[in-house]
């Protein structure tokens, strides 16, 4: 389907967990499958999608997991970790999104690929880790940790998390499979969690690294790497505001690169929530050769409206 | 690639861990590397090779870690779990071999897909579970999972196992996917652990489901819907014996399926480590189309001289 636009949707937790509950599996699969639905309104729009997607509460989980039971059997690292959540992660939005997609009437199989994302391993997040993961730790236990070889960061006091690097992603590994299967027509998740972090060594070659890639910024290399149309961000808010929790809060329609560069140089946009957003709107638009490339940040409840430029915030070239 | 000869590799579970040690990520990554040696020969030798592998050690080492931390966090149901060792095991192996073929000069990335694979609700195996999964359970561990809804056969006095269905695999669901990246030169790993089992159900559409599907018969299902020239069968074992430890033993250079057939119905070959293999290889050559088509059992160790025909066994259609 060569003449579809080509759309990155890079998912928010929410499109998985809500954050007042245990966030199990049957729960997850239910948000999955409301996601679905918004995904397929996409699809039936005459979309081609990239589905990427967030990990934060499941690798979460599933550390805790791994750190309660390293008594019992031995602790998967990080990377791996990512690497599992991948697959577990990838087949529940694939499944859903085919079930959704079978429903209406649409003979699409969704996919999920391993995907893994090369860092620097000179990038400054390693000396500094900005990533906090896990669970929160009381004293003892981030000594315990500590002297294990994590990086603790104190959160409050007598409150710890670790923190792990954050590296800015370079390159999709996979991204000549990625691009055979998007020009075939295939529908596939891919950089779940952000990918799995790889740097390349002298002699060994490529190596997973503990470390977390933000999302939205992997969604973009993708993005730009794939020449995609567009790129949509999908949270629970509902577009970009200025002044955000202020009296002077108004959210913004339509922004262009040199605006958005300007409120993000002011410091309107929070790192970890809003920044990576319209860091990674900016990192995509800059990138794309295409003069009418857009990024949009809308509602995960208002997928297809938000493209259709009804709701959301939409950052253009100029 | 398309004039190429097109392999299944079907990779044993000693492909990845050694049974006198842990198993740990250390020493799996160093296991895969060896095993990424001989992949790397196959296609150097001008192969285009679909990677399947076994998952036995890791999803029973994902399940304890599972029980042990389920007082503290949600537990993963089976195929879920499955799904999460697709990717970890899918990540190991795609990087070591993607590391080999970089050292080798070969340009090639690996990538693992994330398989699901059909089943019938109504396999004989749903009623009557074969596969063991998991630790050995004391008697009251094994009531307290009993009523937890876990089916459990006692394999020795007072010990017991934790049994799942094994039925047989009827479709890959993402075929269309792999056959498009096959033709267009990807090096895939898919079906990891048998693939994640899945049912198609009224309303709902697929559904994974908690059993475990063999390997060696999943890995034949792909390579009959690939129309595979070649499937081959790496394992710790030489090829195939008849008379296997008994002192009329004598090793098979080549059979037919008829006497591969014959052997089988006279129980030559034992459930859960010859047997699936010898079906799987019938299962593909009476499905393929190509009168050269070849089954190939052999050691682990000396793969290209497997597909040479310098030692295994090799079973052809007449």
């Amino acid at each position: 389907m060569p003449d579809q636009p080509l759309i990155v949707v890079a998912l928010g937790g929410n499109a998985i967990s809500a954050p007042d509950e245990e966030g199990n599996v049957a729960q997850q699969f239910a948000h999955s499958a409301n996601t679905a639905r918004q995904l397929a309104d996409l699809v039936e729009a005459g979309n081609q999608l990239i589905v990427t997607h967030g990990n934060g509460p499941q690798i979460g989980n599933f550390m805790l997991r791994n750190e309660v039971a390293a008594r019992a059997i031995y602790p998967l690292p990080m990377e791996v970790a990512v690497a599992h959540v991948q697959g577990g992660m990838g087949f529940m939005i694939a499944q859903t999104l085919t079930n959704e997609l079978t429903r209406r009437g649409q003979n699409l199989i969704a996919i999920a690929f391993v995907t893994t994302v090369l860092v620097d391993p000179t990038d400054p997040d390693f000396s500094n880790p900005s990533k906090p993961v896990g669970t929160v730790l009381n004293a003892e236990e981030a000594e315990y940790h500590r002297e294990e070889g994590w990086q603790i960061r104190e959160i409050a006091a007598g409150k710890f998390r670790r923190v792990v690097p954050s590296p800015a992603p370079i390159k999709i590994m996979e991204i000549d499979s990625i691009r055979r299967a998007v020009e075939g027509g295939d529908l596939i998740v891919a950089c779940g969690g952000g990918g799995i972090p790889v740097v390349r060594e002298p002699y060994v070659g490529l190596r997973g690294v503990a470390a977390v890639i933000d999302k939205d910024l992997a969604s973009a290399v993708l993005a730009s790497e794939l020449d995609c149309d567009t790129i949509i961000f999908l949270s629970t808010v509902e577009g970009v505001a200025i002044d955000f929790g202020k009296p002077t809060q108004r959210y913004i329609d339509r922004m262009t690169i040199d605006d958005a560069q300007h409120w993000l140089d002011e410091g309107q946009f929070p790192p970890g929530s809003m920044g990576p957003k319209v860091q990674g709107a900016l990192n995509f638009l800059r990138a794309s050769q295409k003069p009418r490339a857009r990024a949009i940040i809308g509602h995960l409840s208002y997928a297809a409206d938000a493209l259709a430029g009804k709701t959301g915030t939409v950052i253009v070239k100029n």
